[in-house]
């Protein structure tokens, strides 16, 4: 294998970006390193003249770079995605340093896509965002003063990815009993899935959801779920819901508790 | 010890930077991996309204910033001086990748004064000044496409050097046999001295001065001097360039090999 090949499934995902500057920067910063695949949610400003000068030279990037309406369409088809942060503040989630991190995305990267995960250059990614993450990412910083430039975070992470590779040779074995992995937008039809028969079994309350819903959120992403594993969880569902559904066509649900 | 207090033996010389942004982003960037002590060789402009702007909040840096005439002023105290380019180029210089020099560098911090050297955003470092450094410092990048921007390579370093921090914890035991190390200004004055006598002495053509000196300045690099070391050798050269002066005044040098 090219030992460089990770690199082609890494995305660098850069989510509500206010100063097209920044982009660019980002842009080059990753071409450094050798990476290639850059994503935008809802960019404030792109395509932008800023952002190609800024670029220097990395604008092939550019050119490549696919915008997007929200997170989910960013992280589409990838089996892990880095929150990466300068604060850690969620303690649910696995939180690796960049070291760390790199290597389990690269790991991850030989194989299938990756992400990772940026926010705006002012406060970072919101709750919401590091909940759709699997991981996050910690660039160690100084506790007074943490606030890393958007594309010097992303050039930090870039040349950690970078001596992450693994050195020339023949793969490591993999352990044999892990199939592979579910991707993104597998999980997130789970969640779906699970909340629908959660609320219609009468046990998620729709008015209040939100803490359950994270709650699962996280468990799926420490799990880091395989394929299989979802087919059978959303096998169980569909079974349940089909039984209630069919209930409930009998038995109307304020009638069900009597 | 404070774990931390290395950072603070460590200088950032940036040596004629031609974007007064970058000297700013530069600040930023060392302000958030805990560096404070940043020397700017010949700068195009500063200070500068740009710098300030992309310091964001790293203006304490700027405010403390040594603005020197030349390297030598920028070096003048430290025991060891990293140039860092983005290519090899010197073989004759030990090499080391990012993460290796930022352990040299901390190992050495601990007791003394180092710096790390940038060059300009065009062309980097020329060849005298990477003469003046001890080691080369060489971030590893993708070969088609090395062109860091100048403090995305700032924050690469800065960001291993913190990472190269020792543990808290009882210092390594250093080698009992190793005395304090020398400044740099110390092993420029012998090799003043060296050139000096050389010349004196009719070893050395100043019409065709440049080759010999320069290997002169890479073996002291290697090398190490310690402090004593520089005084024994000076010491030595002395002697021998009173001696010369005493015959040179008795027997004029035109006379000599006759």
């Amino acid at each position: 294998m090219n030992p460089f090949q990770p690199l082609d499934n890494v995305r660098v995902v850069l989510s509500h970006t206010s100063h097209p500057g920044n982009i660019g920067a980002a842009a080059r910063a990753m071409k450094t390193m050798g990476l290639g695949s850059l994503y935008l949610v809802n960019p404030k400003s792109f395509p932008d003249r800023e952002a190609e000068r800024r670029a220097a030279g990395a604008w092939d990037i550019l050119n490549n770079t696919s915008v997007c309406a929200d997170l989910d369409q960013a992280l589409s088809g990838t089996v892990l995605a880095a929150a990466v942060t300068a604060r850690s503040r969620d303690l649910s989630h696995e939180v690796f340093d960049a070291r760390k991190g790199a290597l389990e995305l690269i790991s991850r990267a030989r194989q299938n896509p990756v992400a990772l995960v940026f926010g705006t250059e002012m406060s970072g990614l919101t709750t919401q965002e590091v909940s759709k993450c699997g991981i996050i990412v910690h660039i160690p910083a100084d506790p007074g003063y943490s606030s890393l430039n958007l594309a010097s975070a992303v050039q930090v992470m870039a040349y950690e990815l970078r001596m992450a590779l693994p050195e020339p040779g023949p793969a490591p074995a993999t352990a044999a009993t892990s199939g592979p992995p579910a991707r993104f937008d597998e999980i997130e039809l789970l969640l779906q899935h699970l909340e629908r028969v959660a609320i219609r079994s009468g046990f998620l309350d729709p008015e209040e959801p939100k803490r359950l819903m994270q709650r699962l959120r996280r468990l799926f992403a420490r799990a880091r779920l395989e394929k299989e594993e979802v087919n059978i969880l959303r096998g169980i569902l569909g079974a349940c819901e089909k039984q209630m559904q069919t209930l409930q066509a009998v038995v109307p649900p304020s009638e069900q508790n009597s």
